[in-house]
This record gives structure tokens, C-alpha cells and sequence, in this order.
């Protein structure tokens, strides 16, 4: 946890909050911080800043803070991700929130296993729970809109066109593809398929939603390290 | 797993292995397999190719194998890393190996906790199932060169200088330094921090070795994000 980030519910006036959860924990256990201590903090969906830890007991503590400071910028992109298995779909979120991804869109495909979409891990707070530790460790404030599109077909023709307008749009697939490409600044959409990949059907109409596959060589990467190592590579 | 790994002990003949561990139980339950089926396999050190499967029953497989193909090439790196905490030490393992990191240097950092060292983790075994879990997954037969180095000051000092010679070396780090550079060809010596970054005494000896900080951005990226993230860039 690099910024303890704090919820409406946590302030008790305009500068001052109380935390007693998980955030009191780290703060003692692995900050070990004490009276008097300054700590970052930043408002979920707000501004970065400053706190001074007041008060500090074994089941609550109060902080004195002040927001100065705008959030990182956001990547140009939307991330069109196949729903990874659960324990992985996890740390994907995490890890989306860490490098500034503004939307997820979380959609079917054939080698997705119908029992990933049954997951409590898909519920609404379990995914912000996940966003909220990526936003801690990178120091950002502001939650992705994460989607959930459970049919394939309707979203990529009906929905996606209009998505990917005006932006660049990329198909991560492993194939006799062009290279992906290094350093853009212009807005993407990316796809990036299950494990196993996207099957042709599939590529074949992504592709008339207007994205191309690109390739990052012939190595075959886990999900979470293929969005990391695609996004790094675009960005 | 999108290669099976042989190892020498499996050989019953220069083109016949037989298979009795978690990869016989892989094949049944994940690859469904029948016999007939031809799979990709690869020699560990050595060559990829295709194997039939012969005989499956509920204990061992017999496949017959041939080989034909190079493995993929490796970055041109040396990853000096600060020894991780012991669970993301697993992934991280994994996930160099995945990418193509020929030679990995576990060093230790005054923010690495002590207690790290004495993971049973880090036994030659344990890391070498690691790696080929990470080999299995990207369709690559060759091991990584793992060193241990428990002492920064005289590796720092000693040894890094000739490793580095000839290459250019770069310290993952936080903070106002030059963006990493992109898509190199030329042999790269990348140190990347422990949990917390460098110290500055680190930052200071790395620097006398010649490695120069750069950066990626305000993010602060978990360990295995930014392994993936930086050599993704630089690559």
C-alpha cells in the first residue's frame, strides 16, 4: 500500500477521518507508523494529499489530511479482456488498476470455461476491492469502469464499432502478425484473448469491428503478463 | 502447459519417453489426450519437436518423439533482482522465464527482510520447478542461469562491474531520472529494487558499477509488473 486511500464514510469533518479496517492494520503492522507521523493518502475518486496521524489505539485511528495533488493521468485505452480464470482474473484487476487502464470490458469467448462466469470474485465489491488494491499500490485514486459483456457476438457487433471509433484498434495474437507497436500517444483499443487464445471465429470478427492482430513474438505469455507486457509496449 | 518439457530421465529410447508425474496427469485432464494425438514437446536444454502419444493408461504414457526445432532466442539481459517476498519469488521465476531472461542475479537490498533468505523457496529444486513452469508456458526449453548473491556490497562492487562491461545498465527506479529507453537491440544489465525501492547508498554503488536510474512513469508497479513492464519496454 504506497497511498492509503480513503472512502466518503471514513470522514468524520472535512480534514479529519477514522479508519478502523484493513488500513489501521497495514498502518501499524507495516508502516509502523505513529502519533504525529505523515502519511499519503488520497480520496477514492479525488484529489492525492497528506495526512498526520492524530490518534492512533489498537482499533481505530484519526487523521488529519489535506488534498493538493491531481491523480497519474490514464492510458488512451479500452481493454477488451477475455474473462481469465478467477484467481487470475484477481490480480489482472490489480494489476489494470496499477497502470492507469480508465475501462475493462470483461467479455465471453469460446475457450472461456462457463464456470469462470460463476465466480463471486465477478460481484461488484469483490471487483472494487481488487481495483482499490491496484489504485493503493500504483498511487492513483480513480476506480476503471470495469463492463461485463457475458455474449460475445452482440457486444463485438453491435457495441464495439462504436467503441473502437476514432481510436486504434488492436488484437494481442499470438500468429504471422505485424509486430505490436512501441510508444503510442494516440487512443487503442486492445484485445487480448483467453488462454489458448482467440479462436478464428472470433478473430474474424473482431477484426470486422475494426482491430488487427498484432504479435509480441513467439513466446506464449500468462494473461496477466501479456496485458502488462502489451500495455508497456503500446505506452 | 504449451510444451511438454522431457526431461533426460524420461528417455527409454533415443525417440520413445515415458511419462508418469503431473505432466501425464496435465495431458489427461487438461489436453484430454487420446492416442494418436501428437502434443509439442521439448528437451530441456535442447530442441522442441512433436510427439505421438502410444500408449495412455491410468499410471504412464509412452510417447514417441521427434525434434526439429530451435527454441525461441533469448533477450539479451542480465536481471539483477532484490530477492522478492518468497510467493512473489515463485511467480517472479515463472514469469523471467517466460520472457526469455537468460541469467538472473538474486541480490539483497536493505529493504529485502531478512527472513526472505530463508524461504525454502529458493532451494536449487524449488526454483528450478519454478522455471520450468515458466518454460512450459512460453514454448521454451532452456533454464535460466539463477545466481544468488547474499551480500550487495561485494557483488555490487566486485563482480557487477565485469558483468556489466560492455552492456548498457539500467537501475528500474522511481523519481526524476530519464523515461526507459525502448525496443534496444544492444545487451542490457537491468537491476530492479526490492518492495520500496533502491536506497539511495544502493542507487550510489549501482551507479559506481555502471548502471544509470531510469524510469517509468509516477506509478508504483508491484515486482513482477514491473520485471514484465521494463523488459517489455526495453525489448
Amino acid at each position: 500500500m504506497n497511498l492509503l486511500l480513503l472512502e466518503e464514510a471514513d470522514f468524520i469533518a472535512a480534514d479529519r477521518v477514522v479508519l478502523r479496517d484493513r488500513r489501521l492494520v497495514h498502518m501499524q503492522d507495516v508502516h509502523r507508523a505513529a502519533v504525529g507521523d505523515n502519511l499519503r493518502v488520497g480520496r477514492v475518486g479525488g484529489l492525492m494529499g497528506n495526512a498526520q496521524l492524530l490518534r492512533l489505539e489498537s482499533s481505530e485511528a484519526e487523521l488529519q489530511v489535506s488534498f493538493d495533488l491531481q491523480p497519474p493521468a490514464k492510458l488512451p485505452l479500452t481493454l477488451l479482456l477475455a474473462l481469465p480464470r478467477p484467481k487470475m482474473l484477481r490480480r489482472v484487476l490489480q494489476t489494470v488498476a496499477a497502470m492507469g487502464v480508465p475501462k475493462v470490458v470483461l467479455v465471453n469467448s469460446y475457450r472461456v470455461e462457463k464456470s469462470f462466469w460463476q465466480t463471486p470474485f465477478l460481484e461488484p465489491e469483490a471487483i472494487r476491492e481488487q481495483l482499490i488494491l491496484g489504485l493503493e499500490q500504483a498511487r492513483d485514486t480513480v476506480l476503471p469502469e470495469i463492463v461485463i459483456e457475458k455474449r460475445f457476438k452482440p457486444f463485438v457487433e453491435d457495441r464495439l464499432p462504436a467503441m473502437t471509433a476514432s481510436t486504434l484498434g488492436l488484437i494481442g495474437h499470438p500468429g504471422d502478425y505485424p509486430a505490436c507497436p512501441r510508444g503510442l500517444d494516440e487512443p487503442v483499443t486492445l484485445a487480448i484473448g483467453p488462454e489458448g487464445g482467440w479462436i478464428p471465429y472470433e478473430v474474424d470478427l473482431l477484426t470486422k469491428a475494426g482491430l488487427q492482430p498484432v504479435q509480441l513474438g513467439a513466446r506464449i505469455l500468462r494473461v496477466e503478463t501479456a496485458v502488462t507486457a502489451l500495455l508497456s509496449r503500446l505506452f
